[in-house]
Parts: C-alpha cells; structure tokens; sequence
C-alpha cells in the first residue's frame, strides 16, 4: 500500500512536470515523439534512417535513452544528428519528465522543428511516464509476435502510432501483420499504422512524409 | 529518496520470501529455473518444445506470467503442459516473489522434478525480483542487437545461462554470435551459452540434455 502511494505521488509529480515541457515546446511549434518499444525492434535503425534521409531539411534534437551505454547516441551521432544527447538512466527502465527536464536548458529551442526522444527498450514501464511528447510513436518488429498488443496494453492504449517494423522478415515466423493490427485496434481503435524494413527501406517514405506532415502542422499553430 | 527507501524495503521483503521458497523447493530436489527476457524473443516458443521432446519423461509445473492475457499458459497447455499456472500481472512490469508464493500451495510438489517460472518480458526489471529460483535463464534473439548484454548488464549478470534464440535468422541483420557472446563475458564470465532455433530445431537437444542433467545433479542433492 505504502509503495502504491508512492507511486503514485511520483507520477502525479511526473505528469505535472511532463505538462509544463509541453507547454514551453508547444509555445515554440516544436513537435515532439517519445520513440518506444521492446528492446531491438530498431527504433534507433528507424531514426538513423530518418536523420539520413530528412535529417538535412530540419533542426532535429535528439535525446537517446539507454540504460546502459550510449551506444544509440553514437549511432545517431554517425547517421548525422547533430544535437544529440545520451540519456543513461544506470538502472532506471523508463525515462521520466525530470530527466528530460534536466537536457532541455542544453538544447537550443530556437528554431527547433522536432524533438526525438528514444526511451528504454521496454513494453511495460515506458507507459506510465509521460515526457512532455506530442505522442508516443510504439514499434513492433515482426519477429515478435502479432499478441504483443494484447499482452502490453498499456503502451498501445497511451501511442498514437504504431510501427511495424522487420516487415522483410515476414514469412519467418507465424506473424501477421493483419492480426498484429487487430489486436492493436481491439486496445486502441485510433492507432495509426506504418508498415517498414530500415533494412530494405519498404515503407520508409510514407514516415518521412507523415513526419514531414505534423512538423509543419505543428509549426503552423504557433 | 522517500521512493528508494520504500523500493529497499520492497526488495529486502522480496528477498526474504525468495529465500525461503528456495529452501523448500531444494528441500525437495525440484530445479527451478525463471525466463527472462525481452518481450517476443521465444521464452514460450523453447518451453513449449521442452514439453513435447521431454515433457513425458518429467513432473514439470509451470508457471506463465504476462502483463495481460494466458495466452502463454495455453499454448504451454496446448503443447501438453499438464501443471500450467498463468500469472497475469495486471500491469506490473515484473514477477515477485509474493506472487509465487501464492501460487505454490497449488502445486503438488511431491516427486515435482521441475519449477520453470516464465517471466514477463522485459529486460530490465525482472532482474531485480529474486522469485526463488536456482538460476535465471536469459534468452536473447538474434534480431535483437548484440549489444543488448551491454546495454542490459543487469539481466545478464545475475543470469546463469543465455540462450541465443532464433539462431536461423542470422544474416538477416549484423547480429554476430561471436560479438553477442563477448558483450555478454564482458558482464559475466560465468554465462554457459546455448545457440538455438525453435523453428528449426537447432541446438535444442543440447538445451534438453544439460536440463535433464541439472534435475539429475538436484535430486542427488537431496
């Protein structure tokens, strides 16, 4: 009981904290996604490929969430990002606002068109920590299984986007793209859905468009 | 910190319980092994090809923890789990010791040969959540990175065995067995390894072989 009050405080603290960073963001027309999924379903191969291919046209922040190493900001580094920021939690399984809280007087606002926050490879915990985001953008790779949204319904109920991703390994196991969606739109019926391969680039420019697309909208209510 | 201490405290209690647990099973020369790993690596998938190639051979209970669902305890039933106890956390991010607990009255534990707790997915918290267990066993799949070890030390350090699943989907990315293994020695030289595939069936006699041996090795010990 004592541990549930806890909690408790701590996410009301959070959600608190989480609310005045989205306010100052949204004051500047920044848009920002909070990047999550299990462990290695490519979320930083998926922001590798999006630095590489839109990451010329923007000013991108990046805030790369590990809990250990800074292995992802070094790649993201690599792929181009130029405001890169590695978050290790040392034990921690999620992000939380003060976290983000801390990095956000390092970065430079001004003119910023998106924020990109890859939190800890985790299905579970990630999903009680709002970070200040727009949205929560969820991965899924195809080696999975299609039941993952049934099983952690949480993360699919608080995500806004889902993306399928491995879709070149489809074939190597049971998984169908058709039940994974189903079984999402059973926990979340305004789930909206992208179909990619980082490795093939299949459904890759549909993405860059999407994000392309809420940069701007998001820029345009200023 | 108000947080922390309470954390301490719940995983002091944990701790106490797991021990006592322990020293029943042991008392009774039952193995107990838990699964951890990140969601969709194979956990059930190796369980379920335990139970067909040597299930009849043993008295095996199991007990199949997930956030939402049993859809992991009826594929164990399916594949002729006779003693399958499904665990649905209702949002909790880990297996604890309490939660065993409770469920071991259930089992008949007289000539029981074998305890395999299957774990929620998530390769951060589980590792904290001692359940009572002889060793943790960890599996990691090749579309995964091999760098999760290093950026996961936790699960790997108090691991005893990993299993490297889907071991036919090499090639498919730069995932290398050889780098998998040295990240993982980098965080514990004591890791005795398996190379699996529960499609193909790669590797699995070895798996059945050493279990079979472990039970062996703690009925003797009785």
């Amino acid at each position: 009981m004592e541990k549930i009050i806890v909690e408790k405080k701590v996410l009301s603290e959070n959600d608190k904290l989480a609310a005045e960073i989205r306010t100052e963001l949204t004051s500047q027309g920044i848009l920002a996604l909070n990047f999550v999924s299990s462990p290695g379903s490519g979320k930083t191969s998926l922001l590798e490929n999006t630095l590489k291919s839109i990451g010329d046209k923007l000013k991108i922040a990046l805030i790369a969430g590990d809990v250990q190493t800074e292995n992802d900001a070094n790649r993201l580094i690599a792929a181009g990002g130029k405001n890169v920021f590695p978050l290790v939690t040392g034990g921690s399984c999620h992000l939380d606002a003060k976290m983000i809280d801390k990095i956000l007087p390092k970065i430079n606002l001004d003119e910023l068109d998106l924020l990109i926050i890859e939190n800890v490879g985790n299905l579970v915990c990630p999903s009680s920590y709002d970070l200040g985001e727009d949205m929560k953008v969820a991965l899924i790779s195809t080696t999975e299984g299609h039941d993952k949204p049934l099983k952690y319904p949480g993360m699919f109920r608080r995500s806004s986007i889902m993306i399928i991703n491995k879709i070149d390994l489809l074939g190597t196991s049971d998984f169908s793209v058709d039940e994974v969606k189903k079984n999402a739109r059973q926990i979340n019926a305004n789930l909206k859905f992208f179909e990619t391969s980082c490795r093939t680039g299949t459904g890759l420019e549909m993405w860059f468009h999407w994000l392309l697309n809420e940069i701007k909208t998001k820029k345009n209510r200023v």
